[in-house]
């Protein structure tokens, strides 16, 4: 069986080997794929644990509406990631606010469920140390992340219990306004920023050590987590405002700032923030009819399941053919990821392709494809070390300013000053 | 391997059989004890789960101090019971009442953890007909409750979390008044019973369908819980006053009361409890001494862990020598059962012997020795038909109304109109 120990021979090392031995271009790429700790920072894998019969042990399909199990983790080198406690933003209201807490601690639940069941393959990951000792057992890394803070009702001190849980990256809003702050795609600009509890969130993140997350989050949303965040901030999902303009990109300037501060971007790979697609509302309305019909999912049969999951696929099939839209390619992903390196730097760039949360591209359907983002880099010239920073080192190094940072509230900014 | 299937045979049934086949007497009433589902209302083994090295699936030793695991519930024919999500009374502040929040989030993790990880033997409970279910399928039954409802802090709102993660009885108080009430073992009667908060969360428990139980109660809370509640209440772990005079018991009349409404009340093994211990300062100092070194077992390797409890045990048992202080024997938890059972009944009668949590008498050290109690109540004359009730059926009726009780403010009381 493959092991990471005998995979840590560097290019160099195998280019040295007899000519016998020689690996293919190809297997040489995989091999160095392989010999990297690879995490992803924003996995929707938990939406699929309570789904009928759903076994992340099983190999699944993107036709299947699944992108990340364990088979093809191990197909595509992907050691694990940060895995969403993701909570569709509803009313704000005190029931809509009680209902979002109770589907968070069952997402929460869920994921450390997940592991127990697959201890063989799994292992929760609290420390940035966590992901190496983690990674050399051929174990998968399952760190943990929430989007949408709305959870949190008007107890911003909950967020203690999620770190308890062992979240250590949380971004406060997803695609409305909410009691935190300010959405990227919702024009209300209800709080021209972060609300007054969206501050409290936000030192308290720093207070424990949890790394802020911007993604899903307005301009102003962002620009004050960087100016107000005692250590660096993370874009856990998001794509270049420079190659494509929308909102769920960020702009260069506020990158630059990004990585001035010692922030990373993660590079999502969900086609309608990679390229332009024209509006299409029939569409739209006709996707979301297909989508709601598997929101039930958890209540049927796995026979039933199965069955809903066969008549979407079609549906979305029919769906293609009917109205037909743009889809980005694996080169559309790779042109952002690109933009970011030649912006701020291998530094500050890394991958958070939204698997199971709407990613996806022609030519990386699934995660099963990730080591093509290293084949891609290897051909523009990034070295082992550049990787190693893009994969998982990044991060890492974010997640441990924020773990430096904790219950210290009189230190200085890890790093340059918080764009103040 | 042993069946459910097969031991439904009554004893009459056995009786009928061929003598060649005649079982002996201990044989024939266990398995009578076997073909019943029994359930214990108090189990504290979730204290166990955080143990480094600890494995509900070997068997360990109430000498290790453990009391139920995988093994011992087979041999003892337990087939499940509540698992309590177990918080020790803190300070009532915002800072103790936030530490006990993240700890009782995280015991009820630990318990779905432990169930998912052993889900060919365990599996969670939530409606009063998932025990014939999963007993049917030679598992073992995790139905959840709280102990000790501090954790909720200033929030009663926080009860529906928990009971979206499975908790359906749930206890006010521990040994100390707090904010929802007075404890059975605090003279300081703060509340004079439930706090105005209390009276919210008995209110919630009816609505959500949550047995209200009335165990470290004070007996002001105990009749204003048995007035208040529109469904039967539970006594989940306690004993009987009129065989021994300790707060922790419930007087004759209570304990009528309590039937006259549909109640149960759950006969407790604790030994302090079941017969007088005359005071002993310096044995507690030292005891607490002991147990407090017990304290930080969650953070230590295996090895130092089982370290920790031999010596801890061999401590105990020089304790003993120094400090003799009698034990309750197995007579003594009978005679709190059968004075139970001759005032209120069988159908108000049941098992909760607060395994883990204190329980244990001579005679009766673990979960393993379940079945003497059928084979004494058997000798007492009690059939079958009580049996059923006894070791399950009456928690499961209360079970039920609370279920039905569920979402229905309007509805008018279970059974008996509630003493008032």
């Amino acid at each position: 069986m493959f092991t990471r120990r005998t995979m840590l021979a560097t290019g160099a090392a195998l280019a040295a080997m007899p000519a016998v031995a020689k690996p293919s271009p190809l297997d040489h790429i995989k091999a160095i794929h392989r010999s990297l700790v690879c995490l992803d920072t924003h996995l929707d894998t938990p939406a699929n644990f309570a789904r009928p019969g759903w076994d992340i042990m099983q190999r699944h399909s993107a036709a299947d509406f699944s992108q990340v199990d364990y088979p093809r983790m191990v197909e595509g080198g992907l050691d694990g990631g940060f895995f969403a406690i993701y909570t569709p933003q509803g009313p704000l209201t005190p029931d809509g606010m009680m209902a979002a807490r109770d589907a968070a601690l069952l997402r929460a639940a869920a994921i450390r469920e997940m592991v127990a069941r697959n201890a063989a393959h799994f292992e929760l990951a609290f420390k940035p140390q966590d992901a190496a000792r983690i990674a050399a057992k051929n174990k998968r890394i399952v760190y943990q992340s929430i989007e949408n803070s709305y959870p949190l009702g008007t107890d911003v001190t909950l967020l203690r219990s999620f770190y308890a849980l062992g979240v250590r990256m949380a971004g406060p809003i997803h695609f409305k306004d909410n009691q935190l702050g300010d959405s990227a795609t919702d024009k209300s600009r209800t709080w021209k920023g972060l609300s007054p509890m969206g501050h409290d969130w936000l030192a308290l993140c720093n207070e424990l050590g949890i790394v802020p997350d911007a993604s899903h989050s307005s301009d102003d949303v962002f620009d004050q987590m960087v100016a107000g965040s005692k250590t660096p901030i993370i874009l856990s999902h998001s794509g270049c405002r420079a190659v494509h303009d929308h909102p769920r990109n960020i702009d260069d300037a506020r990158m630059k700032t990004l990585a001035d501060t010692g922030g990373v971007i993660q590079i999502n790979s969900l086609s309608a923030y990679l390229i332009a697609t024209p509006d299409n509302p029939e569409r739209e309305k006709a996707q979301g009819a297909i989508y709601g019909k598997l929101r039930g999912l958890s209540d049927m049969s796995p026979a039933d399941a199965k069955k809903a999951l066969a008549e979407a696929g079609a549906a979305m099939k029919a769906l293609d053919a009917k109205y037909p839209e743009p889809r980005a390619t694996f080169e559309d992903y790779m042109a952002h990821m690109l933009h970011a390196l030649k912006l701020v730097g291998p530094e500050h760039v890394g991958v958070g392709a939204d698997w199971d949360g709407g990613g996806g591209v022609t030519g990386m359907e699934d995660c099963a494809s990730n080591w093509k983002i290293t084949a891609r880099l290897i051909k523009e010239g990034f070295s082992e070390d550049d990787l190693k920073k893009i994969w998982s080192g990044n991060v890492l190094r974010v997640l441990q300013a924020a773990e430096d940072g904790r219950a210290k509230p009189a230190a200085p900014p890890v790093s340059g000053g918080g764009g103040e």
